[in-house]
């Protein structure tokens, strides 16, 4: 209660989960740590209740998960979403800690919802939904043996989340953009670059992921999007009066 | 390697567990976090080889775990143990946080060997367990509910451990780009801006706050001033080749 209930405003979200047990740990270790909002893409069949089992008392927060069909979808409502990734892939330079990811949530919290996306068991998230996350972290584990458990590694997130809020008086910040009108605006950046020829010798995939992290550590405020917005329509249409 | 070696002097010590598929998960999450050394005091019987399944590849450090009868024998040997409570008794005033407690132990590690205890599910360490231990650690959760899945107990103290090893040596981030070489964008970013007639109705300086702001908070790579610069040229000459 009291300054926990923030956390409220952090999701988890869970995508192409296999194993249904793993749901269920997860659920547990979220309420451990004062999270309640958990959102599953695409879960699987759990015809012996194994998630509940697994869940021990936190049924309820699997029960009230929402469920979606695409990750879009499920962060459509965010203002910051947050990958889960261990590679550290050519274009993912700039990975958080857990810890440093606390600490640039956490003051957010009183005006924004932030989610916090997980891939699936072995493979964790795919391109595809890494390139909707506007931040990437990784917890750190030794290269040897570095593939951490599914509830395992929401429990760190959790906990560094948890340990941040205890320690942290709940500051205002303003109001990010939403996670819809990023992508609008993402739409309309690839389209402007399509019309001025800028991918003539390229394909769009690798500038646009890059331009999407890029875009993404910079926490666009509204007026921020309505800003480049206005650009990119005058790059369009030099003649038109803004 | 190199500077988690001195993870191999961390012990876990798991007491009396009742569910064999919990040592196999304390096992994976050890291994995640660099820690090889396990004791197992009264294991339960496991004839499905549950612990190896939920290990997950670090079978190894279960097959080669010592067993004993008694937490006196199993620590005889370490110069510290520290047990883990969640229950804040009238004797345990004096509990350390798992970040606390890495902060102590770690400069230890170069001569000494720690312990670290976990007692059963549900009901923790006994008494009689507790007081051979010298200090005593406490995961922090919600009040509403307290209780971690005892893998993921030892995850959070195992990522302290980690983390506060790693800690020692300076991370490597990737370089930023320079000042001179953002004030060279920003100016390429006004000149085009003013190029293509955006700051006809106001002045440019608030907008160029706004976007200074936006930009310096994305902390640009030399690679993201590159492409960014890359569109300017574009925008300002459509018909030159790239």
């Amino acid at each position: 209660m009291g300054s926990s209930n923030i956390l409220d405003n952090v999701g988890i979200v869970l995508v192409h989960t296999k194993t249904p047990g793993n749901i269920g740990a997860v659920a547990r270790s979220m309420m451990n740590m004062g999270l309640s909002r958990l959102a599953l893409v695409r879960p699987p069949r759990d015809r012996d209740n194994e998630a509940e089992k697994f869940a021990a008392g936190a049924g309820s927060l699997i029960r009230s998960a929402a469920r979606f069909a695409t990750l879009a979808e499920a962060v459509a409502g965010d203002q910051l979403v947050i990958g889960t990734s261990r590679r550290q892939g050519r274009l993912r330079q700039q990975v958080r800690s857990p810890r440093d990811l606390a600490g640039l949530v956490v003051p957010m919290l009183a005006g924004n919802r932030v989610a916090i996306v997980f891939g699936r068991e072995v493979n964790g998230l795919e391109r595809k939904d890494l390139a909707l996350c506007h931040e990437i972290v990784t917890i750190p584990s030794d290269k040897a043996f570095p593939s951490l458990n599914l509830s395992h590694a929401v429990t760190v997130i959790a906990y560094e989340l948890f340990v941040a809020v205890q320690a942290t008086p709940p500051a205002s910040r303003p109001a990010l953009a939403g996670a819809e009108d990023l992508e609008r605006f993402f739409r309309h950046l690839q389209g402007t670059l399509q019309d001025i020829g800028f991918f003539s010798e390229e394909r769009p995939d690798r500038i646009m992921f890059s331009l999407r992290q890029l875009f993404g550590r910079a926490r666009l405020e509204p007026r921020d999007v309505r800003i480049l917005r206005g650009i990119l329509t005058k790059v369009q249409h030099p003649s038109r009066p803004r």
